[in-house]
């Protein structure tokens, strides 16, 4: 897309697929990369050709991430300008390599990219995965957890994961909790009318009964309101709600 | 699976899919799930009945988490017996709601769960989502982080990250428990009736006035009890204080 801005390539990892096969997975790919801001694809020796029907179909809206993608017949070429390379598996391997879980991977590549580093992600084809002749070429693996009784994630599932982590580690997302929209936290000054105003109208209609327990009736009902996390908007609400169940007493009355 | 040990479903938050329509991203969803070692699925009036054939052909290997799932008409029905409720939503809504990354939510999951607490995850139908009426009976907001250029998450991929998130949470929980001396937090069941009993009331006072407002007025109102911390003795004394203002009324009248 033309009216795009102009984003530099090597300002995020560049995801690789190694020898995909089929389309339709190469598409579900781009579109888990562009949920997370991720448009660098790179693809090895797809098994159907390129460019691929099949995969622009099931991309949609992401279809400029197969228009930008870097076709080539082999890893090493492909990978070429890369200074950081992490390889994606399932099964533990028995290559002497550094494993990081996808969190840290994506920090590392965080670093290695504010650095000046280009950094690939490697995702094996869906069956078998990457050999061991491709992650020789990482310099280190991404162990996704899942669990050891049904590990079944499929291409598409990984790289939504890893682009995940991505996100998460490339800043741009706020981890925190956000804020309650259109209204905020109700001061102190206000629980308190309010804890007032429902005692006020409770000790009239005779609810702190019978007169022992009145005191820890009142502690509780005060305790309640405080422990709330009420908005001003909560607290206008419950002034209204009393006000007008008493209003309706007076017209019945 | 018989042979499979006796897992405590509690022990686990219920992923809870809401009028889901495709039983194929049923199955997807439950292989989702079980990647993370999740079991507990709950199914809220599915739109193509139950059991579903294209849900079982997805699932393959997840198949038990389809045959133990739950079924309901209502969601109210199906998450009664939590104690708090997580509601996934891709846009921003306008119900004030404490919002949390998938990250933050499945921490808290991990800490209720050690608390005592049952936790429920709501997931809305494939296109619209979740609607303001189920969120305004959650606790608390999902919101996953996406490119907000390209928000495209599908019903498994948001399992997905979902139970990602569950697995890392687990995997590293403080046992804390929260000071609620003497008493535990109220189930869905408890707010539900609690609510019910108030718009009840507030009906018959001309609380939801004017007419124009009154649907925003009681989601407003349910919205806020649900999203309240409330204990099972919180429950009992706001039906006392409304029921002791009532018959107040009713000795005056």
């Amino acid at each position: 897309m033309s009216e795009q801005p102009d984003r530099d390539p090597s300002a995020t990892p560049a995801f690789v697929l190694v020898r995909p096969q089929m389309g339709e997975n190469i598409g579900a790919a781009a579109r888990a990369m562009l949920n997370f801001g991720l448009e660098h694809m790179r693809v090895v020796a797809p098994r159907d050709g390129w460019p691929s029907q099949p995969a622009v179909a099931m991309a949609s809206g992401a279809g400029r991430v197969l228009d930008n993608a870097l076709l080539s017949d082999e890893l090493a070429e492909s990978i070429g300008d890369c200074s950081y390379v992490f390889a994606t598996t399932a099964r533990t391997r028995d290559l002497t390599k550094p494993v990081f879980s996808p969190e840290a991977a994506m920090a590392l590549a965080a670093e290695k990219i504010a650095a000046g580093g280009r950094v690939a992600v490697l995702f094996g084809p869906e069956r078998a995965g990457l050999e061991n002749e491709d992650i020789a070429r990482a310099s280190a693996i991404i162990s996704v957890p899942v669990n050891p009784e049904f590990p079944s994630l499929n291409l598409a599932q990984c790289v939504l994961l890893t682009g995940y982590e991505w996100m998460r580690a490339s800043g741009s997302v706020a981890h925190e909790q956000a804020g309650l929209a259109g209204t905020s936290p109700a001061p102190v000054i206000e629980i308190e009318r309010l804890a007032e105003h429902y005692e006020e109208r409770l000790e009239a209609a005779g609810f702190f009964f019978p007169e022992h327990k009145s005191r820890s009736m009142r502690v509780n009902l005060r305790n309640m309101w405080s422990r709330m996390p009420l908005t001003r908007a909560d607290v206008q609400m419950l002034h209204g709600v009393l006000r007008q169940l008493l209003r309706d007493r007076t017209r019945d009355g």
